[in-house]
């Protein structure tokens, strides 16, 4: 079904001020989910909602809890998440890190003990609408088996990159290391179809492109094989190191589901310092241009499809699964 | 045939000497080459000597020219490689980058105009080894089909990674945005043998594991199929705004061969602004510890592979190619 976006959000907001949050934050939180959907992202906008909630029962969320400085040197700042709302610590950050590059050209914020961030590419586009170069990821609990390894013991890791808005259509990248999420797998399973490229091992450690078999194995692919493998484990590991935070391993003993107690880097750099808005609109228009000459009907610039889905989605109404909204609409 | 490292690197110093690089780039280069071929980078060390040599004598390399600054702003500043040494002009950047991290926490350098810098890794290690985390990546020219496309219309645009030195043992990302490289699909064909996964699309359009209907068709795969394409994308557009530098596209018309007039970014952050180095080895063991519990027999950590033929290279002198060292004999 389709939900106009304000009902959607307004829908959001009324949940979240339901469960006790603040009338600011909830405002940030609808929002962003409501965005989240509509640009076409669906796993981390109103799918997200019941789980979300779930944690904020469990105690795994404070609602209450704000981000607090432990550390700040020049252009670097380390701050405790103090395990509150994974969106609104992630939004305080990145404004630092703004701060910060306004001042410094560059600057780079260390989040620790934060929760969810829901979809990543919220903080890129933020950053680039206000001009910014963002390189931004946050680390996860296990979900990956290192490359040559059998047991998940690495996270996905979703790692961001955005360029300075372009007129209106951000230039994103926003992507996990394992080749598909389990919501893909899940999803793909209950349409009785195939994944598009092998996606993972089989118990017999065979490539194998039949999600049940892969959510059978926990033998997620990692992209490009031992590369992607090898990204991951260096994202968990500089995240740690510069946020003085949880790493993978540690996420996975404080058991609080999905991402719980994270750590995230916000790199943001300003640069209109040594640039201007004209000439990287140029560059940007450039280099879409150039890939639509490999002829091929399909290519798409990084966040092509997000600005395709933002169309149809405000036009039409919000695209929503009906259980989903069902959901949504009891709690 | 192995040779040992001493002597390598005093016959690639003999022949830059020779065609006319100062002693003091002769001596970088002639050890950046030598210990690339050392830590098992053969492709890029020893196997590039010729090549870069017919670069010079083309002119497609100015063995006089020094970067030149063009702006700075706070922790930012962008450098004029006036393609001069590619080795030596990104040594360079990643010094001054570093100076910038020491005041700032943080440091940013874009150089333009540069050339080849050989292995990517070089940078990365040699900021791991003075205690820096290190961000960089450089463009390319084309050489691999966007998502969807036909034609190679992206740079493969190599990414690194490295993390403060753990004890002399270096945890690096050094990875191209194509699966393998155009080296990889000749040595496999050589060898007579098959690539141990699809690495592009031949010209019918069909996933293959041959690496001579790669070469025919240049249709090599991005890492992650759709991710490493955008992911390449983001590079270059990233790299040539902060930069004020050539993107691919202008590289396609650059034409001055592997690399020419490209475009680099060195991201350089002091940790011990926020952590101490005991806490940053702690954390590094541990990582490494962690996936080697996932149940498989070949799990390395990012630069574990290097380790292993730095030791072997090191004690039994260093791997070369019986051909490539008579054509850097008869140079």
């Amino acid at each position: 079904m389709r939900i106009p976006f304000e009902d959607m959000k307004s829908e959001f907001k009324r949940i979240f001020l339901k469960y006790g949050i603040s009338e600011e934050k909830a405002e940030i939180c609808a929002r962003t989910h409501a965005e989240t959907s509509r640009d076409g992202v669906y796993s981390h906008g109103a799918n997200r909602i019941p789980r979300f909630i779930n944690y904020v029962k469990k105690g795994w969320v404070d609602i209450k809890a704000e981000p607090t400085k432990e550390k700040e040197f020049g252009a670097l700042a380390v701050y405790n998440g103090n395990f509150g709302i994974g969106v609104t610590n992630a939004f305080y950050c990145a404004d630092r890190a703004m701060e910060l590059a306004k001042k410094n050209g560059i600057g780079l914020v260390g989040l620790k003990n934060t929760t969810h961030w829901m979809r990543g590419g919220t903080y890129g586009l933020y950053a680039a609408k206000k001009g910014f170069t963002a390189i931004c990821w946050t680390n996860t609990e296990s979900n990956m088996p290192p490359w040559g390894g059998e047991k998940p013991k690495l996270g996905n890791n979703p790692f961001v990159m955005a360029a300075p808005a372009n007129n209106g259509e951000p230039v994103l990248l926003d992507m996990a290391m394992s080749l598909y999420s389990y919501g893909k797998l899940q999803s793909t399973r209950l349409a009785g179809k195939k994944l598009p490229f092998p996606g993972g091992f089989d118990k017999e450690g065979k490539l194998t492109d039949e999600p049940e078999k892969i959510e059978e194995s926990m033998r997620m692919l990692p992209i490009g094989y031992w590369k992607g493998s090898s990204f991951a484990f260096l994202l968990d590991v500089l995240v740690s190191i510069l946020s003085d935070g949880a790493s993978t391993q540690d996420m996975d003993k404080i058991a609080k589901g999905s991402c719980g107690g994270c750590s995230q880097i916000f790199i943001m750099i300003d640069p209109l310092k040594i640039s201007s808005q004209a000439y990287i609109n140029e560059i940007l228009n450039k280099a879409k241009a150039y890939i639509k000459t490999a002829d091929g009907k399909e290519i798409r610039y990084p966040g092509e499809g997000m600005s395709n889905a933002f169309k149809e989605n405000s036009s039409k109404g919000v695209l929503v699964d009906d259980t989903v909204w069902a959901e949504i609409k009891s709690l």
